[in-house]
């Protein structure tokens, strides 16, 4: 039988996310976190509006997802983010041990792999789900924000 | 003339939030973000009060001195943390662009100088400063600890 709760699926539920970040003028990342097919966590990228360069949607996506769960660790949860995760947010997937991350687009400048972050050793990694979406929205904010400067 | 406000001065400040976190139960790391020799935020490591990997006494600091100072960017900022920052703070001060970090003790397993983390070039980084206090603290933390299990 097919499993309707793939990685695309769930991927878009954060592409929805960006969405959100994208309308609030914000570049647009966007992630859920998801345990036994569950979401228990959306986020997306607020550092403009909060001011603050931590508050990255993974970053919210692991504290709300810590709290739901009503601990610190992320075991069996799987983070689904539109862009590859920095440096910072990648930092905060160690502490968390995470068990899976999944990401849209790469990020070639400034994505935890170029910046050679580690992970903790038991969190899986799966790159480019729905990337071209992901890459186009990201695309097309710059664009838009260049027009209206 | 002696300027009272140097980097021991500050990392004193620091050191008393470390014994704040230790008396909370929390390993014990503090931080001030200092402008202009004036102290705009405090805060010390709540990881386990609040069950989020992200609590790092770093990352509260920079939240709080973006929320004084109006703007997500700490340029003309100094850190005083009295542990080198891990992958997840020093990736976050990248994104700051903070001018100036001072540390206290080195952390050679997860600090960011063993994991490669990368500062903005901008960035300059002072560690040792009352090192052998901050790690002192850290020590009896873990004493204690294990005494109690």
């Amino acid at each position: 039988m097919i499993n309707p709760f793939d990685d695309t699926y769930f991927m878009k539920k954060a592409l929805q996310e960006a969405e959100a970040a994208f309308e609030k003028g914000e570049i647009p990342v966007g992630a859920v976190v998801v345990i036994n097919d569950k979401i228990i966590a959306r986020s997306h990228n607020l550092t403009e509006l909060l001011n603050d360069v931590t508050a990255h949607a993974e970053m919210q996506a692991i504290t709300a997802a810590a709290n739901f769960l009503g601990g610190k660790y992320l075991k069996g949860c799987t983070l689904y983010v539109t862009l590859e995760p920095c440096q910072m947010c990648a930092g905060a997937l160690y502490w968390s041990q995470i068990s899976k991350i999944v990401y849209g687009a790469s990020d070639e400048q400034r994505g935890f792999k170029a910046m050679g972050t580690q992970l903790h050793p038991k969190t899986k990694v799966i790159g480019g789900i729905l990337e071209q979406e992901a890459s186009e929205l990201m695309k097309r904010f710059f664009i838009e924000k260049r027009n209206l400067n």
